[in-house]
């Protein structure tokens, strides 16, 4: 990308909203304003008025806004970085104002629901490329992103059938120009993917880190202090910001409680091998799963987005 | 502790004698040596001719064994490092070759089983100290060991009723001095912490990553390349090695399955809570969990042991 100062016709879009400034959206502004020459006006705007303020303090935007529709108006590329429970109401709001030939997309952890809400309320004028970058920490808010969040993950997207080729190509020009790697998918199994590869390891999660809060307090509290490998970075997990995780899974029902009845069947088997000590059935799992480490180190995604290049 | 060089006076013990040379027992056996001036004679010992070779080529050791029985002769202290199923015979074989008085203690992530499992074996004249380093990483094998390993890491020692002061004093003293924190507990209590803390959560990641082993092979691929955090963690976990978990399995049964059960049931709750849409327990949950994580980070037990200082 060149180094000279923006001119308008060099810039990938005009002006770019995003709605919604937590730790993607400010990872996503960061990453945008690293690059210099992609954008010639960021909006953003946030419900969260502390956000906003936060915002604004660490100069993330051209602009920062209250209102969704102040921030998309005349903007080029539109995208949600809020939780996916927001998208029926903020789809609504803001599409009398969309600007005919605007891209719209959105970073939800789940594709399929945000075609069934976002989808019929947009203007058939605009471009619908719902977007996921598989990237993220456990940390919520303006203040916890960082520029370098995308750099060598995926980001999918899952346009419907249909979809104008020209705005898949712009979006995933932006999302190159900030380090993603970009994939296109259907919509149906990408949601069957991250149900086996995140959301049914964070309900796992959850569900153990939560065991421990009901022990008795002093068992709680040495198994806060001992806390091991296992159980430490179940917490870190567990950690992460619940109103976007309720939304997860409520809209990944089906693929999450399909891939969490495999789970279950599976783990019930181990719980019989351990109670009639059949080790051989142990080691043998145990044995197996190793292959499947050594084809995540192999894809070069077994390293933590902050501990990147 | 002082600079100088080694009096037989100035080590705690004269002949040290590590059984088993794997992550663990390399570890200790490089923590010992940076010290410098803890132990007189470093001698270790392991079934695999292939481990005792790369001891030697690493200089792991000051004699290195491939009879346990040459190993403990004369020693003052032996630990053993290798997995909880190997401790009987160990400790038949070697037990009249023990020193009269001679400290012997192990790192299982198990402590009622050895003390059944080793304690008849042993003479009277020796002092039966179990242990266990709440420390650790998913790699196995003499190479992959560091000095660094116990820095600021909980050591926990399970020594049954009646036993010598003096004895839980040196081993108290010599992990002291490798960096550790020592603490005595109740070897059933401990089960019941690290089943929580440490043996459930692998279980569960072992089992989420042997369904994704599972799945038809163009979607396991998709699990594997699109990895994200959550499931890249558990495979990490799941990458342990196949026996010592095996036998952490088979020899803490009774708390394994008691957590186990509570965390199935908590699961089937959540489970329930995704198929009827009830938002409010979803995040309710999340919330209260995001309590355990502050607990964690603020007990400094949150760092991963090869990012300490």
């Amino acid at each position: 990308m060149s180094e000279t100062e923006n001119q308008p016709g060099d810039v990938l879009f005009q002006r770019l909203a995003l709605i919604g400034i937590g730790h993607i959206g400010s990872s996503l502004a960061r990453a945008i304003k690293r690059q210099g020459n992609l954008v010639g006006h960021l909006a953003i705007t946030d419900l969260d008025e502390a956000a906003r303020a936060r915002a604004t303090e660490l100069g993330l935007a051209d602009s920062v806004h209250g209102e969704p529709a102040d921030a998309v108006a005349g903007a080029d590329c539109v995208i949600l970085c809020t939780p996916i429970g927001t998208y029926r109401a903020i789809s609504k709001a803001m599409a009398p104002h969309l600007k005919p030939g605007c891209i719209v997309s959105d970073v939800g952890s789940v594709k399929r629901a945000p075609i069934r809400d976002m989808g019929p309320n947009l203007p058939d004028t605009v471009h619908f490329v719902p977007g996921h970058p598989i990237a993220g920490t456990e940390h919520s808010g303006p203040e916890s992103g960082f520029a370098e969040l995308f750099d060598g993950r995926y980001w999918l997207l899952t346009p419907p059938p249909g979809t104008a080729p020209e705005a898949i190509a712009l979006l995933r020009q932006l999302y190159e120009a900030i380090g993603a790697i970009v994939e296109e998918m259907e919509a149906d199994y990408h949601d069957k993917v991250l149900a086996v590869t995140s959301h049914v390891p964070h309900l796992i999660a959850y569900t153990i880190v939560g065991t421990a809060v009901d022990l008795e307090q002093h068992l709680q509290n040495d198994v806060i202090r001992f806390s091991a490998g296992g159980f430490r970075d179940f917490t870190r997990i567990a950690g992460s910001n619940p109103v976007m995780w309720r939304d997860i899974f409520l809209n990944n029902r089906e693929a999450v409680l399909e891939i969490l009845q495999r789970f279950t069947e599976d783990l019930t088997a181990l719980q019989r091998a351990i109670r009639w000590g059949e080790g051989q059935t142990l080691q043998d799992l145990f044995t197996r799963t190793q292959a499947i480490r050594r084809g995540v180190v192999e894809a070069r995604q077994e390293v933590p987005p902050s501990a990147d290049k």
